[in-house]
C-alpha cells in the first residue's frame, strides 16, 4: 500500500516527520511512502530507502493559517500534495502532524466525504487505567451536532474499533451528565433514544468522570462536548504533573524520595503517553486522513503511520460506506 | 443571622454535618443554626447551644430520589423544611450535601426566582495551581441555555466575586475550544457577542485546557459543558492519584522513596481539595442556597456554612436583584 506522508507538518518538522517514516519503513515491509515537502530540509534525516519517494513541493501550510483557505491557496504544499495523491487515488491514506483545521477542511474539499455520511468526525484513542484504551469522537470536526450525526459517529466508531481492534462487539457509550437513560441536555436526549435502536452494542450513556475507568470502547459525543473533554484530560494531567514536580523537589528529603520513585513515575507518564496510541483520524472521508499531534515526535509519527496502515489493511472506509449505505 | 441547615443529605449525615454545624458555631458568633432533622439520630453528635436550635422532622430525601418531586411529596422532610424556613423569612439561608437535583428543584420551587434571572445556575470554585483559585458556572442547573443565559451567569459570577472575594474587576471569560474570538458552536459565538458589550472585565474565550493556570477569575458555561468539564477534572485527578498510589507501592524502592515524599505529597492533594472552597451556589434565587459536596466531611460543611454566611453578609442575592433590575 502507498502511503503519503506531510514532511512539513508540526513543530518538530521536517526532523521527527522524516525519522518516523524511515523507523516506519524498516517495520513495514508492505508500505510505500510518498514524502512530500521541502527536499533540502528533510534530506539531512533521511536515508534512501527503495519504498521511499520523496516529492518536494515549495510550500507549507503554517500552524496560523486560515483552516478554510489553506490548503485552496497553498495548491503546492505539503500538506495539499499530499492530500490530492490521495484524492487522486495515489495513495492509499495520508498523515499530517500539521495544522488540524486545515487538514479537516482540505480532507473534506479534496478527499471528500463518504455518500450517505452527513459530517464527518475527529477521533482518537484514549488512554484508560487498563491500558485498553477507548476510541472517542467527534473532538471538534463539528461544533455543532444533531443526533443523526451522533449516530454516524456512533455507527464509524463501531466499524473501526471492529475491524482496526478485533473487538467482537465493543461498547458503545452515550457522553452524557449522567448514567441515567432520561439524562442530558435535548442532543442526548434524543441521540440516546436513536443509539437504542442502532445495531449495536449500546451501553447507555457514560459520564466524563469514569472515562478513564474503561466503561466503554467507543464513546460518542458532539464536537464541543468532545474538544473540551479532551482538553481537560490533558490539561488536568499537565497541572497535576507540574505540581507534582513541584512537590518532588521542594526539599532535600522529597528530592531523595523522588530519585528512589522516578522509574515508577515514568512508568505513570508513560501509561498517559499518546506516542504510542497514533493519530486522530478523521472518519466520513473516503480514504484515511490521520491527524498526527501537532507535537508529535518521531516515535509519535511511526505510530500514526502504524495507524494509517490498519486503516487501510482493513478496509475501514469502504466497511463504513457498505454500512451506512445498508441503512 | 439565621442559617438553615438540612442534617440528614450527604453520605456522611447525619454526623459530618452535627460536627460541621458545632464547628461553625464556635468560629462565627454572629450565625445561629436551625438544624432540620431526626432528633435521635443527629443528638449523639450535638452539644447544646444557645444558637442551635434542632427541629426534628420525620422523612429524608435520598439520593435516588426523583429531584423533580421529592421535595414536594416529602413535605415533612428535613431539606424540604429547611428550604420552607427561607421562603418564610426564618432563615436568611439554606445548606444541604443531599440529593443534588431535588435541592436546585425544590429550591426554585420554594425560594423562587430573582425576578428578571431566566434560569439559575450552580456555581462553585475550584482550584488553580497559584492557590487563588476560579468561580465556574453553570454546573448542571439547566443542561440546556442560551446566550442571554450566559450573559445571565456571567452578571451574577462577577457580582459574587466582587462581593464575596472582594476582587474589584474580575476576569470574566467564556469556556470555549478556542481562544480566538471566531471561535465555537453557535451558543458560544452568539454569547461572546452579549459579552464583549456588557459592563465587565470580559477577557474573551478561555480553554479547558488552561483552566487550572488561572486564566480568569470567573468562567461561564452551559450546564452541560459545565458539569462535562467538572467530571473530568475530578476523573482526571482521581485516576492519577490512583495510578500514583500503584506506582508508589510497586517495590520495595518505591515504597522507600514514597515514605519521604509522603508530606510533599499530602499538600499537592490538599491543594486540589474541596473540603476548603465551600459548597456549590445555586445563583439566582431569592435567598442563597448552598449545595455542600456529597461526600462532605465536617469541614467541608463548616466551609459551605461560612460561604453561606458571607453570602448573607455581603448581600449577594439583593444586589444581583439589582443589577437585573437595573439592566
Amino acid at each position: 500500500m502507498k502511503l503519503a506522508v506531510d514532511g512539513m507538518g508540526g513543530d518538530k518538522a521536517p526532523q521527527a516527520i522524516a525519522e518516523g517514516v524511515m523507523q516506519a519503513l524498516e517495520e513495514f515491509e508492505d508500505v510505500e511512502i510518498l514524502l512530500y515537502g521541502r527536499e533540502e530540509a528533510m534530506k539531512p534525516y533521511l536515508k534512501e530507502h527503495p519504498r521511499l519517494a520523496v516529492i518536494h513541493c515549495e510550500e507549507v501550510v503554517e500552524g496560523d493559517d486560515d483552516p478554510a483557505r489553506a490548503v485552496r491557496r497553498k495548491k503546492d504544499s505539503s500538506m495539499a500534495r499530499m492530500l490530492e495523491a490521495v484524492a487522486e487515488g495515489t495513495a492509499d491514506a495520508c498523515l499530517s502532524a500539521g495544522n488540524t483545521g486545515a487538514l479537516m477542511a482540505g480532507g473534506l474539499f479534496k478527499v471528500g466525504r463518504i455518500e450517505g455520511i452527513q459530517r464527518p468526525a475527529l477521533a482518537t484513542t484514549l488512554p484508560t487505567l487498563d491500558g485498553k484504551g477507548f476510541l472517542m469522537l467527534d473532538l471538534g470536526a463539528n461544533a455543532d451536532a444533531k443526533p443523526e450525526n451522533l449516530l454516524q459517529y456512533a455507527i464509524m466508531g463501531d466499524i473501526y474499533v471492529k475491524k482496526v481492534r478485533g473487538y467482537s462487539a465493543p461498547r458503545v457509550g452515550l457522553l452524557n451528565i449522567g448514567t441515567e437513560d432520561k439524562k442530558g441536555n435535548e442532543l442526548t436526549k434524543a441521540a440516546f433514544d436513536l443509539l437504542k435502536e442502532a445495531n449495536m452494542h449500546f451501553e447507555g450513556n457514560v459520564e466524563a468522570r469514569e472515562l478513564l475507568n474503561s466503561v466503554a470502547d467507543v464513546v460518542v459525543t458532539d464536537g464541543f462536548t468532545g474538544n473540551m473533554v479532551l482538553k481537560t484530560i490533558e490539561g488536568t494531567a499537565g497541572a497535576l504533573f507540574s505540581m507534582l514536580k513541584d512537590a518532588l523537589t521542594s526539599s532535600t528529603k522529597a528530592k531523595l524520595g523522588a530519585a528512589l520513585v522516578k522509574g515508577d513515575l515514568k512508568v505513570l507518564k508513560e501509561k498517559m503517553d499518546y506516542t504510542e496510541y497514533g493519530g486522530a483520524a478523521l472518519f466520513g472521508l473516503k480514504a484515511p486522513v490521520i491527524k498526527a499531534h501537532g507535537s508529535s515526535n518521531a516515535r509519535a509519527v511511526h505510530s500514526a503511520i502504524k495507524q494509517a496502515r490498519t486503516m487501510v489493511e482493513h478496509n475501514v472506509c469502504k466497511t463504513i460506506q457498505e454500512t451506512i449505505t445498508k441503512g
